[in-house]
């Protein structure tokens, strides 16, 4: 195992090299990391700001042995990292972080939800269902209209359908791949929030502001950081983060996706297991943004502040957006992050742009 | 010649692999640029967050091919590139920014005040010396004690005397290496401070707040900014940067180090054609730093904001004090910058940290 707090000059692992790996490593740089990036594609965003890349699949265990070989910590960026993957690394000695519980925990809706309502994190009403019969009985017993989701996979609106009828669920479940699912309940929503928040090796937390997200077609769209919010709401959303850190035994940088409710309760949509793409604000908005704080949890180091230095509009660069950069370049409170990603298919993530305001 | 502006996707090339050229190098990453690195050494920091990296000597032909093979445009992190490595790379077809005139300027101290003075940027009096002889008549010109430096070569104190009395210079000629040498009048200055400014492709230019600076054993050791400076001194300084910006024909960021007279004048000390030790401040007091503005400068994008967002005290770490990075990792006000370097040598600098205070 790694020598806690990990030392500058040490390499740090990061499974996965887009966009977010990316932005991991140039933190760990800065405090004087270096990074090594496994991701299946060759030249990946983030290999390219690496000292080190392996092209490998997650779970091929010649490239899983070249990462312990240079890493002593080892975090990702994305939840579907195969559990197969974790427990290989662990027998190389390797940690990952944050740790198994977590990823299972995110990998599959039903286990997400349980463990949310287990440790008083309140979702909307949900059930499972493995069989077109019970999808119906599903949807009968939470009321249409009723979202359905595959319980694993999916990201970004994918590997979902809305249910309008009970009798459509059969249908629907065959659309989805046939494989176990999950039924939420319309979650009658006035708001979309997150939370942003981190555990340190210690059990310390930091939790950012909360920050209003839009939607469009299952993609994030804009959030705006600070948001405005009553302060109980406020505390509501740290007693929630608070709960779900100390309930995964987290070590890192956790996205919690929230409902604000008309009566002013929160529920939670979902949680990620890594920095996140409603956490970009920080970086523009914050001393110490997201991705040095998730740097810093993992290499156990004590974790930073998270107080908001300036408001910030965050805007997602989709697909050809990207190419006005020029034109956001010239525009002086906007701050712009491009992924260095080769394709701009529509819809991808190419970059994005915080435009800051004054508190 | 590369069709400016330089669209992301595009490799940057750097001459320098230190921790200059890494801070560009990240900075040229997250405005989704790609980066080749050119350095002698093999394993130099910036070469770690760079998509490329050359190890060879500046001047080797075989290795300015690979850069131009790369990179549409070049930039470099130290003043002291070879002439005929900029002339090889513009046979290329490649550019090279901030261009010759700044590099011979910066590259002789002669050359170096002779133009500045000739812009309306004054400097103290001063004399060459190519013979001992004329040493000792230009220290009786000037009057002792006077400054010796080599004309070329030269950084953080290294290759210069102070000669007390006239009958030393001839000693000192000989110290210094008995090549050509310039002779500069005793600065009674009450306050070091530098100006850090960057002038586009379009000749729009952006200058920075002034910084005071305090220095040790002819190394720089801390700098505080925003300087507490009338406005007067700020017009001054800004003046003086415009003339040297638009007479050097200058593209990126330049470090103007200026002595504060008693009387409210300000000398130029030198100048440095890159980014600068004493502008790292700008990495948490502004929001666009000056690694980005000059990433943007040599890439024909338009210039950023240089107003500032908060005050700074910079503190450079030398050599063993950067192994007290968990203390300073646990100051909530301090944001640490760690180069990657290997070896802790006594008096090299090793990172920096920026201490945030409110305006």
């Amino acid at each position: 195992m790694a020598d806690l707090p990990l030392a500058p000059g040490e390499t740090i692992g990061i499974l996965g090299g887009g966009q977010l790996g990316r932005m991991l490593a140039t933190a760990a740089a800065r405090l004087g990391f270096d990074v090594v990036i496994l991701d299946p594609e060759p030249d990946a965003p983030a290999g390219r700001v690496s000292a080190h890349t392996i092209v490998a699949a997650y779970d091929e265990p010649q490239g899983l042995q070249a990462l312990a070989a240079l890493a002593s910590v080892v975090t990702y960026e994305f939840e579907n990292v195969p559990a197969a993957a974790v427990a290989q690394l662990a027998e190389m000695g390797v940690e990952v972080a944050p740790g198994p519980l977590a990823l299972r925990v995110a990998q599959d809706r039903l286990e997400e939800k349980t463990f949310l309502n287990a440790h008083g994190a309140p979702t909307v009403a949900f059930a499972p269902a493995d069989t077109p019969e019970a999808a119906v009985a599903a949807v009968e017993a939470l009321g249409a209209p009723a979202l359905m989701k595959t319980r694993r996979e999916g990201y970004d609106g994918k590997g979902q359908r809305w249910v309008e009828h009970a009798a459509d669920a059969a249908r629907a479940f065959a659309e989805l791949g046939g494989g176990p699912v999950i039924l939420e309940a319309a979650a009658a929503f006035v708001r979309e929030l997150s939370v942003i928040a981190a555990r340190g090796r210690d059990g310390a937390t930091a939790i950012y502001p909360l920050s209003e997200n839009h939607h469009e077609n299952g993609v994030l769209r804009r959030s705006i950081a600070p948001a405005q919010v009553a302060p109980a709401l406020a505390d509501q959303a740290e007693r929630i983060a608070a709960r779900i850190l100390a309930g995964l035994d987290y070590v890192g940088v956790i996205g919690i996706e929230l409902f604000e409710m008309a009566d002013g309760r929160l529920l939670v949509n979902e949680i990620a297991p890594r920095v996140h793409n409603t956490g970009h604000w920080t970086q523009d908005g914050c001393e110490v943004d997201q991705f040095e704080q998730h740097i810093r949890a993992v290499a156990g180091w004590p974790l930073g502040p998270t107080h908001p230095v300036a408001r910030v509009e965050m805007l997602n660069l989709l697909g050809a957006e990207a190419d006005d950069w020029l034109r956001y370049a010239a525009e002086p409170e906007t701050r712009l992050h491009l992924y260095g990603k080769r394709d701009a298919k529509p819809g991808r993530k190419m970059g994005h742009l915080n435009r800051v305001k004054g508190l």
